[in-house]
C-alpha cells in the first residue's frame, strides 16, 4: 500500500466571516499550516444585508431558506465575489498561494439541482462529483485552494451548495490520493455534552459513543446533521474529523471534538 | 529557435456581457476556438445599476470613474462574482474547461495602486506583474483561464484595473513561452477610417499607416490609447492582434482590423 501525502481541509462559517480582525487571525494561522490545504468557506451575514438592502424578501419555507433566482444572485456576488475573494488576497498577502473557486471553476465540484419531493429549494444543488484530478493536479502545483458554498450543474447553472457539505465531498473525493484530515471551525471548542456547559467538551467521539449520546439527547438537533456527516465521511476514507474554535489549527494541544470511526 | 504553441487571447466589453443572447452566442462560439485560448471580460452596466442600487454616488473626477471603497466592493462582487461565474459555468456547458480568476487567484496579476500626482483614483490598480509559469501550467494542464478585470497588490488590497490593459498585459508575458495573438472584441467590425461610415473598416495597420492616420485625425481620440497599447504589446513580442466584431473569431474571412508593426 502506497504511501498518502496529507491534506488538510478547514470550513469556516459566519462566526469567523463576519468579524474582520477574527477572519484576519484565523488567515495567517490557516497560513503558517504546513502542508497541503482547502480552504472552504460559508457565508455569513453578508448575503441576508445585501439582499435586503436591494430590496429582496428573504423566502423561507418550513425554517429553510429558498434560493430563488434574485437571491442566487445575491448569493454568488457574495460569496463567490466579495468574500472569496478579499480571503484570496488576504492569503496572498501571507504567501500563501490560493486560488478561489465555485464549483463551476475548472468543473470542480458538480452538483444537480435539489428535487424535493414537496418543497423546491429553488438554485439550490446538492453535490455529485468532484474533478479529483484536477484538484490534486492544482495541489501539486502549490495552489491552496479556497472554495465558496456555490456548485453548478455542469448545463450553465450555478447553484447555492451547504459549505458543509462541500468540504465533507471535497475531503470524501480526495481521500482517494491524500490522506485527509477534515476540520470544522464554529465559535465553540468542540462538541458540548452540555449544551449550557462550555467546558463539557467532548474531546473523542466514536461510532457507538455517538450512538449512545443521541439515545440520551446529550446531543442536540443542529448537532446531529452534522455529525451523521462526519460519520459518512469517515466511512468513505477520511482519516480524521476535528470540530472546534479554529485555534486548535494552531495549537495541536488546544481542546477540540476529534471524530473517528 | 524553438517553436512556441499558439495562443489565444481574447477580450469582450460590455456591449457583449450586457445583451443575454449575444454573451451566450459568444461563448458558443468562444468554446469553438481551437487551442490554448485565454478570455479577458470588461464589466457592463451592471456595477453601475447596483451601485445605484444601493444608493452609492458615482464618483467622477476629470470625466474619469474613482473607485472608492464602497465603489470597489461593487466592482468585486459584479466582475469577480455575477459576471465571471456565470462565464464560467457557460463556458462548462459548452465543454470548455474554464477556470475564473482574478489577479489575486494564484497571484497571476499583481499590480501596484495607482500613484497619480494630482489625481486619486482610489481602488485602481496598474498591472505590474504576471504569473506566467503558473498561468503556463494552468492551460498545460487544459484549463481556460477567463479573467476578470480585479487585480491585487499581494498586501491584500483587491484593485479595479482595466481590462484593455489586463488583456494586453497578460498577451506581453504570455509570449514568453507562446506565439499569441489578441483579438479586441468590440461593436463594431474594426476601426474605421471614417467614424460615420461603418464600412470604411481600415483592414490592417502598421507603425507608419497608424502615425499617419493619427496626423490627418482620421483615428479619434478614444481609439489612440488603444492603439497605442496595441503597438506597445507588439513591440513587446504579441505577435498579432485583431480589432472588431466578435464573429472575426468564428469566420477567419470576416473583415476586422489587423495591427502589425
Amino acid at each position: 500500500m502506497e504511501n498518502k501525502k496529507p491534506l488538510s481541509i478547514i470550513k469556516i462559517g459566519g462566526n469567523i466571516i463576519d468579524n474582520p480582525t477574527e477572519l484576519s487571525q484565523f488567515l495567517s494561522d490557516f497560513s503558517m499550516i504546513k502542508g497541503n490545504k482547502i480552504l472552504v468557506h460559508g457565508g455569513g451575514k453578508s448575503a441576508t444585508k445585501m439582499a435586503q438592502s436591494i430590496g429582496l424578501t428573504l423566502q423561507m419555507i418550513d425554517g429553510r431558506r429558498i434560493t430563488d433566482k434574485p437571491m442566487l444572485d445575491v448569493v454568488v456576488m457574495i460569496y463567490a465575489g466579495e468574500i472569496n475573494k478579499n480571503i484570496v488576497a488576504q492569503l496572498q498577502a501571507n504567501n500563501t498561494n490560493a486560488m478561489g473557486f465555485t464549483g463551476a471553476d475548472g468543473n470542480l465540484i458538480q452538483s444537480t439541482n435539489r428535487n424535493h419531493p414537496t418543497i423546491d429549494y429553488g438554485f439550490v444543488g446538492d453535490v455529485k462529483k468532484v474533478n479529483t484530478a484536477l484538484l490534486e493536479t492544482l495541489i501539486n502545483n502549490g495552489i491552496v485552494p479556497v472554495f465558496c458554498a456555490i456548485t453548478h450543474d455542469k448545463k450553465g447553472q450555478l447553484l447555492n451548495t451547504n459549505a458543509d457539505t462541500i468540504a465533507s465531498e471535497l475531503a470524501i473525493a480526495a481521500s482517494e490520493v491524500f490522506d485527509v484530515t477534515l476540520n470544522y471551525c464554529f465559535e465553540k471548542a468542540g462538541v458540548l455534552a452540555d449544551v449550557d456547559d462550555e467546558n463539557s467538551i467532548i474531546q473523542q467521539i466514536n461510532t457507538a459513543l455517538y450512538a449512545k449520546l443521541k439515545e440520551e439527547g446529550a446531543i442536540h438537533s443542529g448537532m446531529i446533521p452534522k455529525l451523521d456527516n462526519c460519520f459518512n465521511s469517515l466511512s468513505k476514507g477520511v482519516k480524521k474529523i476535528q470540530i472546534g474554535h479554529h485555534r486548535m489549527l494552531k495549537n495541536s494541544n488546544a481542546i477540540c471534538t476529534s471524530i473517528e470511526l
